[in-house]
């Protein structure tokens, strides 16, 4: 399904010029990023959890700790979780304090989360999540042993309703304030990685990898 | 007050030498930032707005067209706001995949957010959003008319309840993962601002202002 259904609170109300419901657009933002936002309701009241999550096809994929409050609030059956992922490009200094901006790109995914159980999905979840973070990287590392496998939580979340909005434009001012004598434009905002920092104990003849020394975010992990 | 009381659902059980309830340390955060997540609860489900923010001493201030339907929640009464902001420092590689990490600086405020009615204490947010996200660019602007005034909702929500949490280490790993031949280490995660781009309907001879060409972050804003 090339275009996610809209839903009562996915449906842009406002500016819906800005918002998109096609998942090539959902899914470049997903991938560009690794850190998410995950809202629940507990007890009648929002919570919130930072943390990393992959995409992988049509599902995101959350981890954590087996006591992490946060991920068990998701699963309480009937409570939906909604999922942030924003990307901040700009900021828009306008002439008048009114029509500052920021450009943005930002997907929201809401959905009941479920907990992966099957140990070959739960494992192929945490490659996903490694990989998504860093690509490359899987190949490289000692993989969860079954203890580190019954301390970890995986939980998944379809991406099937949801919407990206952004804004991608420049400075938009009132005709009445053009000759408000005042800079206006873009200040662009961008995120670099590096240089990578070894670990003191790492021995001298282990090399930078080239996927750590070449980090680069928005690229599409192999779903193998 | 120099720390916040923890309660309930702000009590650090895991990890708790990462968590701080000192307001320099969760003020230093805030002030960093100008973008968070606002979660709420409407009709027993959650929901998130990515928004602009100032902190004006212990207020955290959002704003936004009247007819947005998030803000409205925050103002139910009875249904509190969650608010976060994170900034992601590094990638944190490791031997296993199970010691993967991220170096991070999160805080989350809980509370109930309530309108600002005043037209004295609503301009002065207005400026806080403006100061607090390009510090120094409020004097050059035209400020707001009666009917952007009225067109604007802001909220505010007291920094009462809430924490920070942190992540500044290297890596660790088990010991019997040590002699795992892979490469380990940081890699470090920096925001950059520019360098500005003129709006193309700008006259020539309004120069850049300081303000925007040494843009940083984490600057305190004058209280005035």
């Amino acid at each position: 399904m090339a275009e996610l259904a809209p839903t009562p609170r996915t449906r842009l109300k406002r500016r819906s010029q800005r918002g998109s419901y096609d998942r090539e657009v959902v899914n470049a933002i997903l991938d560009e990023g690794f850190l998410c936002h995950v809202a629940f309701t507990h007890e009648g009241q929002p919570g919130m959890i930072p943390t990393v999550y992959a995409r992988g096809g049509d599902w995101l994929y959350l981890h954590g700790a087996r006591a992490n409050r946060g991920l068990h609030a998701l699963l309480e059956p009937g409570h939906d979780a909604c999922i942030s992922v924003t990307h901040v490009d700009a900021l828009v200094l306008a002439r008048s304090a009114f029509h500052h901006s920021v450009n943005y790109r930002c997907v929201i995914v809401y959905g009941q989360a479920q907990e992966v159980i099957d140990p070959d999905e739960k494992l192929e979840a945490l490659r996903l999540v490694v990989e998504h973070t860093i690509p490359g990287r899987w190949k490289d590392v000692r993989w969860p042993n079954a203890d580190e496998f019954k301390q970890t939580l995986v939980v998944k979340l379809a991406i099937a309703e949801g919407s990206a909005k952004i804004r991608a434009l420049g400075v938009i001012d009132d005709e009445a304030d053009m000759s408000q004598g005042c800079w206006a434009g873009l200040l662009p905002i961008r995120t670099s990685y590096g240089p990578a920092e070894r670990d003191p104990a790492l021995a001298e003849d282990i090399p930078l990898p080239s996927y750590v020394e070449n980090y680069a975010r928005g690229l599409q992990v192999d779903s193998k």
